[in-house]
């Protein structure tokens, strides 16, 4: 099995951090590690495992390949269902789902589309945009006060329980650094909330 | 039960016919009908049921608010497993997970930003740039051609079987119109994929 990644890139984390959860075990798993400033990830080679031209992919024994973040997760939740991440009963994988997707909407993409808007990063490949640029980091920016005010009266994202939205939610703020955003002093709930979430020994995975 | 949703938005139509496909009663649902260009859905009353301020929002018998349309799908999908759209097993989970997740990231939230921005038919509650406008209409384009090539060698958008997919896909197909994409005379391949998705019956739910 391998693991085509950027190790810098946060939705390779969301993968890597939900398969450590489910105690995957990496020393199995050949780690490619894909430049994406230089564009591995748009050559040839890499569109044909995903057209699409993001990592991570996964690319199983029988040489099929998966590609987006939650469809590797979704694949370990199915395989190695404990601990559950996604719920167990319908309403339970409903709530997850939808707070995970208001994680993925509202914190992720604008906080990803800040990145790229406002620094050009991948001005080779794509046609940029600071003003948009500008309008994702206001929107990403408020998603820390909406996020503090939530965990004020739960736990983790989703509630009462760790959960996949809790990757989404720690893997957007690290990576919101590269916007210039973090945690500040006025939010202390996101605070306690990033330092229990931190502490997980998959954070680092 | 009740859905709290729009007519002509397309992410309550994901959902109705999701809903539909798992032959949801939706006589014994009260179809509430929000005015999304007056703002009902950034109303206080509304953002009590999703903060985030969109539709669908289905409000289960106890008091419950579900919104996003994926996760109100999800959870229909546990509810009344057959006929499986979200897949069955881990790879077939995963598979159809990506392929979703490939038609939501790179056609759905083109054609929806393309809309916004080029439209500004939201400019009194949100940052309008038509530049951003121009650049995700051209990527809501080349999907069409993508779709096209894909289908000449898959039957459904996951492959050989309808799902969750093939619903994202049409509701972006119909949307599209908006921004006066359509299915032009030399995407054979994705005609005929429409008019068998059109015609069922759950596509006018």
């Amino acid at each position: 099995m391998k693991l085509y990644q950027n190790r810098q890139a946060p939705n390779p984390r969301r993968a890597r951090m939900f398969m450590s959860e489910k105690g995957v075990d990496f020393d199995a798993i050949e780690i490619v590690e894909l430049d994406l400033s230089a564009g591995d990830n748009i050559s040839a080679e890499h569109k044909h495992r995903n057209p699409m031209g993001g990592v991570p992919v996964l690319e199983l024994d029988d040489g099929t390949y998966l590609s987006e973040s939650m469809a590797i997760s979704r694949y370990y939740e199915a395989l190695h269902p404990e601990p559950p991440l996604m719920g167990v009963g319908a309403l339970e994988q409903a709530t997850i789902e939808m707070w995970n997707r208001r994680m993925e909407l509202n914190f992720f993409m604008p906080v990803g589309m800040a990145f790229r808007h406002t620094s050009g990063h991948f001005s080779d490949r794509e046609a940029v945009c600071p003003e948009w640029g500008e309008i994702t980091l206001k929107g990403a920016r408020k998603m820390f006060s909406f996020l503090n005010n939530h965990l004020a009266n739960n736990e983790y994202i989703a509630g009462e329980s760790f959960s996949v939205a809790d990757i989404t939610a720690l893997c957007t703020v690290d990576f919101a650094r590269v916007i210039k955003l973090r945690i500040d002093d006025e939010q202390p709930h996101l605070r306690r909330w990033y330092d229990t979430v931190s502490a997980r020994p998959s954070a680092g995975a």
